[in-house]
């Protein structure tokens, strides 16, 4: 049993940026494998956007590799905040939501999770609940536990306060709703974005003032690389990998990235132990397998984690399929062109028509197609990326957005 | 007309410290001339000590000025804050109250009042209950509307942050209460002392953040001197006439003070118009009315105050028979002692007896006497203040504590 308990705590350490008090998770584990007893592992999550990328998923891996030893994933969707929005009014991203609408985001969020998380061991959770019983007179007394002095410390708090970018006192709350939220869920474990730190600390904190009987571990995972390698993956910058996004992109975008990168990925995102990873690394370097085979592995686990078993296989043959058929040159002219590049002059300005007018006859005539798919709007602009864009059944180019 | 009204903005402005807008005053009691309409004007009082001194009253005349110009009183009584006490455990004086409690304390809150402002003209009101409803919500929209910079510019806030005494975060929302309560309660004037001027001026802040069609005016009436003319008055220095004070005390108090410290007196207590007030110092002046019996006459009109017309002429009669009384001698022994000396230790010290333990003696066969009074207590401290202190018929002592 001993070594299933180091195997396990070596799969919770994998690929984390810090941890507080690791002494706890060792514990909580231990005791699971010895009595069966289960523990909770929190992480909180916006309701507006239920949009979920790769970038997401590396925390929700991790709550998913808690579930197998003792965890039970404590699903928090932060409704509270939505339901008041941004009172300064100057954030456009936190917008007022219905409960109606919270209530639909947590069903995408679900459809979403739920191919990585074990439903059975997980709770949907909404902060709504105890934050509105907390009421004046509970928000005043949570407001106490803690000094103006200390909320200046927070990264972000101190550089807007140095340079007398306003912060408006309700702001002050927020790092104590969040932590008051581990006091009322009685976390054992939260866990969240290195970015997140003050206010994952900020629970352990109001647990303790609160006299709960145990304080929250926590536990940091590393902002994950976009496609490029370099930025933090994001919808905005156009270099992320959707866990809605088809089948076939997806394995093309997870074929895309760096071999560098791609050990990266599998550390953080692929379900295969870290003795497996390690393997297929040596293999690698030896020459034993080739660096695009790993990659097609992984790109195969992941189209099989959002479409099924069997999906990463199919997506696998289809893509030999298009770039193997006859029709699709092997070579191909290559251009690049800034984001949000109009189709139609890149049309033109890869010299596979004449005219934007034509570019718009050729689209509504149904010849051009962007990685073997029709385009049919012809105001699209194009998002950073790799595509194989085809006039007709003999003109392609290999058109670069970033 | 226009001279009543000149006449009532004189007395408004009379013994003021400061006042923000005092156009929107002239406008109120301007229209209220000309229409008979009320305004609202509006004072927060701690619910906690329900024990008033002259230092209050000062704020409580000047409310009955403007009761008499078209001015509705709202004689706020803090209970939202004494519902909770003092989250950080810091402050003694924070207690939480019950319901019970507050409203007991609301009841001798309207016996002392009502001696000085019109029952019929004042509302007694309770923050609690707009307060409580506001919730975690509420609360937080009201603190988006002040910045963490602006509330650190308050005076005590500022120099604690540099000292790096602690501040709560929860002590940044009671200015922005106050505040509230201006908002809930449609005030149109706020009073309270120069050292409330930070949170009075929230209430025009957030009555403007919340599209109320006012926004208050403030006024601030300055800290009344003690009777030594150089501390503030209050209970704890020992300095103060208590509105509950018996006549006689009352009376001898004021004759106390010195004649410099008794025009300001007039200026801020007498209900005496400025012209008569100038007409006496006048007459003073040109030695055409003796100091003494000017202070005669604020005396007298504050003990009739508290204790019902009449009351300060016999006061002022019994003061005279006891010192005119051939028993009491015109000259005698005084001595000085520290606050809280024990009555026995004192006697003894001042030669009236030889021994605490005869002191004891005397004390409960009735022989000895303060101001007159038979002391029945052996265990009394003695709080700041002159006193003849009596044993027997014959010995007397000047007592000054301090």
């Amino acid at each position: 049993m001993e070594q299933k308990i180091q195997e396990a705590l070596a799969e919770i350490n994998r690929g984390t940026a810090e941890i507080i008090d690791n002494e706890r998770i060792e514990k909580l584990v231990r005791r699971y494998f010895e009595t069966g007893e289960n523990f909770y592992v929190k992480a909180g999550f916006d309701p507006t956007a239920p949009d979920l990328h790769l970038g997401h998923t590396v925390l929700i891996q991790k709550m998913a590799t808690f579930q197998k030893f003792g965890g039970i994933v404590q699903f928090l969707i932060g409704d509270f905040t939505a339901s008041i929005g941004d009172p300064t009014g100057k954030s456009e991203t936190r917008k007022v939501l219905s409960n109606e609408q919270v209530l639909k985001n947590a069903e995408t969020y679900k459809e979403q999770v739920f191919k990585i998380l074990d439903q059975d061991k997980t709770e949907v959770m909404f902060n709504s609940k105890w934050l509105n019983e907390l009421g004046t007179a509970g928000i005043i007394n949570l407001a106490s536990n803690l000094t103006v002095a200390r909320m200046l410390e927070r990264d972000d708090f101190s550089k807007r306060y140095a340079s007398n970018t306003p912060i408006a006192v309700s702001e002050f709350t927020y790092p104590l709703l969040q932590g008051y939220d581990s006091v009322a869920m009685n976390t054992d474990i939260e866990m969240g974005g290195t970015d997140q730190k003050f206010n994952l600390l900020m629970g352990r904190t109001l647990q303790k003032a609160y006299n709960c009987k145990k304080q929250q571990a926590v536990l940091m995972m590393p902002i994950l690389e976009g496609l490029d390698g370099v930025q933090k993956m994001s919808k905005s910058l156009g270099n992320y990998i959707g866990v809605t996004d088809e089948a076939f992109d997806m394995f093309g975008k997870v074929l895309s990235i760096s071999d560098e990168l791609m050990w990266r990925y599998f550390e953080l995102l692929s379900s295969k132990s870290l003795k497996e990873i390690e393997e297929l690394k040596t293999a690698v370097e030896n020459k034993e397998v080739h660096p695009k085979d790993a990659k097609d592995t992984l790109a195969m686990e992941i189209v099989d984690r959002y479409h099924g078993a069997g999906a990463g296989e199919r997506a696998k043959e289809e893509f030999k399929k298009v770039f193997a058929k006859k029709d699709i040159p092997t070579e191909m002219d290559e251009y690049t062109f800034e984001e949000n590049s109009w189709i139609c002059q890149v049309l033109v300005d890869s010299n596979l028509v004449n005219s934007t007018s034509q570019a718009r006859r050729d689209i509504k005539a149904g010849a051009v197609k962007i990685n073997q798919q029709k385009v049919t709007d012809d105001k699209l602009n194009l998002v950073n990326g790799e595509y194989i864009l085809q006039k007709g059944k003999k003109n392609f180019a290999k058109i670069l957005i970033k």
